[in-house]
């Protein structure tokens, strides 16, 4: 049984230090409670709405910056395994990613490749697969917020033998009908029964230079049920939430059935069409 | 607008007559509620819990058996376009299959491409893609039930520019929280979602031969958010669900983004692997 946590942070694109004291508390909140696996929002150091490149160049951090310094030594010390989204700058472009630390540092870092809204004219898109890194809890997958409305993207991981996704989210709330499951948690459930996948899912608050954020911070096993979501109604402070949950072994969809065995390839090749 | 059915029948496998009665009374109450499309569930005329081969031969029907000759008469009569899911004997085959009618007669027929559970036993699968017939109220797809759970599938018909997806379903029950939506409305509410179209799925219900139906029958705008759904907890009679939505016309996802032009198929190979 692993025990998996999600930090949903309010985060403040005016202050990074307390960016990074909300994470660091949450990750060592969240390592007290016993979690082995903790996810962090996307662009956890920054915040999202940049002025300007200005701004971005500010809050960025690099590979060897103190962040990542920090959370090796935090993951290190508390055995754990860490996913989080962070702008990272790198060789002169800013990056849209999520990092994979656990105790014996950083494993990989993943660049997102399906940008939302005005992030092209601040981040480089990635053009290298989801990340996969295998750790002492189980092959884990990550990929970025948008990229979860692809599901070719999902479905890559699991043709690479993932049984968690993390994923950082700054998801936008939009005008939804409220007695309804939040989108992101939707497509969340979706990749996860159709992949046959826990999906671990960090999302972010405050309302940042006017874009409310929908707080669907939400943890589902592998047949799609969702185990946790953050509460809905009061997203002032931040959430850290935490379960138990087997990591899946196969694909299994019924007596009968496999999610990747009953698949049909040779059917799907226009799917690479533009 | 345009204003779409969906009916969720209790079908009854000792009693194909009755079924049939059923079918039509949805379709005629439908028409008269004004819809211009009614979609009906995955193997109307038969049921699917078959205890040998020779049950399907006397259920299933053929391209010129009378249903479709009813149903051709019933969507001229009414200017409806019909979906409706059939077990279709042909050319010595037996298919679980959807069929689109409309005013001008039968416009196609798709085969089932993913099976589930023991339908192997029982249908050849199908190997063409999705089906997809350019009507008067909109560019219709057709796929059925298990087809959903491949997120592959479902693109193929944004690709091919599908405007509406007309489900039929037999979706078993599963053993999940009652407090969250059925999965299928989920995976449903995600292929809309990330396709940009509606989706309007027909369920069956009554128990048959000891697998109790979910009874997910909802239609969902082209947001994914949920339109209609069946009554979860009365399932005992006929649901004729009735909902107008606007045609969507793009695959818009905000001011800058595009279901369909921020795709990156040339990084989704790996995705045609078995």
């Amino acid at each position: 049984m692993l025990r998996i946590a999600v930090c949903q942070l309010p985060l403040n694109i005016e202050n990074i230090d307390e960016n990074i004291r909300l994470a660091n508390s949450a990750i060592r909140g969240a390592a007290t409670q016993g979690a082995r696996l903790v996810v962090l929002p996307e662009l956890t150091n920054s915040g999202c709405v940049f002025k300007n490149i200005a701004e971005l160049e500010e809050r960025a951090t690099t590979l060897d910056g103190q962040i990542l310094q920090e959370w090796i030594f935090i993951a290190k010390e508390m055995n754990l395994t860490l996913v989080a989204g962070l702008a990272i700058k790198d060789s002169g472009h800013f990056y849209n990613t999520s990092i994979i630390i656990d105790s014996s540092g950083l494993r990989g870092w993943y660049k997102k490749v399906h940008l939302w809204g005005d992030e092209s004219d601040y981040f480089t898109a990635g053009d290298e697969p989801p990340l996969i890194v295998e750790t002492d809890i189980g092959r884990i997958a990550t990929m970025v917020c948008y990229d979860i409305e692809f599901p070719e993207w999902v479905r890559l991981t699991m043709l690479a033998d993932a049984q968690i996704l993390a994923l950082p989210l700054n998801w936008p709330d939009s005008d939804r009908p409220s007695d309804q499951t939040p989108l992101a948690a939707v497509l969340i459930q979706a990749a996860a029964a159709q992949n046959k996948l826990i999906v671990a899912a960090a999302d972010r608050t405050r309302t940042e230079r006017g874009i409310i954020w929908a707080g669907s911070s939400v943890i589902t096993d592998s047949d799609g049920v969702i185990r946790i979501i953050a509460d809905q109604e009061d997203q002032s402070e931040a959430q850290v939430l935490v379960v138990d949950l087997e990591v899946p072994l196969n694909r299994k969809m019924g007596p009968r059935n496999d999610a990747r065995t009953d698949r049909r390839p040779d059917l799907y090749k226009e799917i690479l069409q533009h």
